[in-house]
């Protein structure tokens, strides 16, 4: 591990590890200076467990080469080691989840519970904010980007489960949600990544009556079956099609989550959802252009929806569950390395080797 | 006139006039056998209003010449004349509207309310259904597809408010509806056609705050204005995004209706829509492809929503509205034909001379 300085430190002499990417398949794992308070709203956090998301192998796959490497992580939770003078809501020893993107949770967008198209917020990942797969973080706008968690220590056995709360399991639910699940509706997840299996099991929780399951890595649906799908179809396709629609009678699906981002998954998508249905989208999609003309969309009423998920805005209700032990989102974490590791997490990840990949720095 | 008797005269000795097009900028009125009962469950509707459709200007614009003719019209109000011997909700002498497609309303789809994907139904316009421009109308499956209209004559003031139930205001209603306006929203209506029109007036009806009318013309704008919309952008394109942004303090709308089919309206719509807002289609798309990623719905969580409008499933909820004088749809009418003139009522509308044409037989 080279010692990096390329980054300012305004507090030599501390230095941390943080993962960046260079170009595709290419994770590098550096000591880089602490991050610093920077704005009187900011808050440093200690990162207890960080994790790969499924969103990361985008970049793993395609990026350029480049010559400064990307920060990268945007998922944690942690102890808050140092506050800004104008943060009120946590302060250092708090325990607390952070959202994958910052925000100031007091915006008009923000109240209307769209936090990820916060007025003043924004991404990790860059080189102003860093990323989250590193030791420590700066958390900016932290009173509306952390949430405390009281009573939760570095021993405790939710761990992984209070970590999707920072991003997988609530962008499953925002899905369901999008999706407006309701009882008896007949929901059908596209993908059987990380992100489908979580929307497996906010759709069970918002009431779906039948939840079909479409994924072919045994592995992974078995952990969809377990949190409530009803029916698993590997097929994909125009055959994956002709599947849902025999299961559905001929109807189709009343809502139909896509949590995959790429166009087979989105032409599968529009292939099964049925009249006045909902096509809910979580996985980042990898095209702009696609079908929605009279063929597609239009011609049978179906809604489009979904995007990156205000996952702030789910969190207090979701809190409970997990705290109550009534569902156990932390069970999509199959694989666990250290911050070294972590190039090894990518190419597990990468290889369908690891469903998610846990990091305990 | 020419006598055509291309179409089988089931019940020989009795012939109507009725509206074919032959192709582009070719609409002919011709007199062909009267429509007989096919089914038990038809019923014979002598055609007491009928209009031209924004929808019609479509293949009048672009239709290949067909030796032919397709049959066209799909609005009407009327009087039964005959009904098959399955029949039971309407019988001879009912003053009736039909919706603008036909429908058993018992299907599992009709039952969603989403009548236009009715497992049964179907279009007019095609050979075997005919079109309702012309003195008699065969209507399939009518206990589904006409409801009663009592205390109503052929004399009615109402009148052309009421063939607007039969498409028209019942498609700006559904605009309205799929985008989810509620009290407070702000909406943006693009298109000052008869249907955008009646999406201005539908969107008051649903409490909206604020409506913002985009539209060129002065004379439509006006009627815009009298029903409701509190804002007229006349600007297009980028000046009109920018304008609507404007007028929203940089938002952009709740709700967004696109009320014309091209692509530049598709455009504006996600150029305007708020973060979480809805785009609602009812312009039907003059295109398959269009942009659905990142940088137009998907990183701002923007829904798309629209289809054919399931009119059947608003009549009586907006009949009131009408019989009691609390809305005026039938203002979108601004010009009348007899048959014989429908050709030039197309030039008229096609010109932009006419708003929408209203028919009487």
């Amino acid at each position: 591990m080279r010692l990096t300085l390329k980054r300012t430190a305004t507090r030599p002499g501390n230095f941390m590890k943080a993962t960046f990417m260079y170009g595709a398949g290419d994770v590098r794992v550096e000591t880089v200076p602490d991050p610093v308070l920077q704005q009187p709203t900011d808050a440093i956090v200690r990162v207890v467990r960080a994790c790969i998301c499924g969103s990361d192998l985008h970049p793993y796959r395609s990026m350029p080469h480049t010559a400064d490497g990307v920060p990268m992580g945007h998922e944690l939770i942690g102890v808050v080691e140092e506050t800004g003078t104008e943060v009120t809501s946590v302060t250092k020893g708090d325990f607390v989840i952070a959202p994958f993107a910052f925000q100031d949770n007091t915006c008009v967008f923000c109240r209307e519970g769209f936090q990820t198209s916060c007025v003043h917020g924004g991404w990790y990942g860059t080189p102003e904010t860093g990323g989250l797969q590193a030791e420590l973080a700066r958390i900016p706008l932290a009173d509306g980007s952390l949430v405390p968690v009281p009573g939760i220590d570095e021993k405790s056995e939710l761990l992984p489960s209070l970590l999707t709360l920072s991003d997988v399991y609530l962008t499953g639910w925002h899905a369901a949600h999008m999706g407006r699940i309701e009882p008896g509706k007949t929901v059908t997840v596209i993908g059987d990544g990380a992100v489908g299996l979580s929307a497996v099991l906010a759709s069970r929780r918002l009431g779906a009556e039948r939840i079909i399951l479409m994924g072919r890595h045994k592995n992974r649906t078995g952990l969809g079956a377990e949190w409530g799908a009803t029916d698993i179809v590997a097929e994909r396709g125009a055959d994956g099609i002709a599947m849902v629609m025999d299961l559905t009678h001929g109807e189709g699906s009343h809502v139909v989550i896509e949590a995959v981002g790429l166009m087979p998954a989105y032409e599968q998508a529009y292939g099964i959802v049925r009249p006045g249905g909902v096509i809910s989208r979580v996985g980042v999609p990898q095209y702009e252009d696609a079908p929605v003309g009279f063929g597609s969309l239009f011609g049978k009423n179906a809604t489009l929806t979904g995007g990156p998920a205000p996952v702030r805005a789910y969190i207090e209700q979701a809190l409970p569950d997990v705290l109550q032990g009534r569902i156990d989102p932390g069970k999509v974490f199959d694989s666990t390395v250290t911050l070294d590791e972590v190039p090894a997490g990518y190419e597990a990840m990468d290889a369908r080797k690891a469903l998610k990949v846990l990091i305990i720095p």
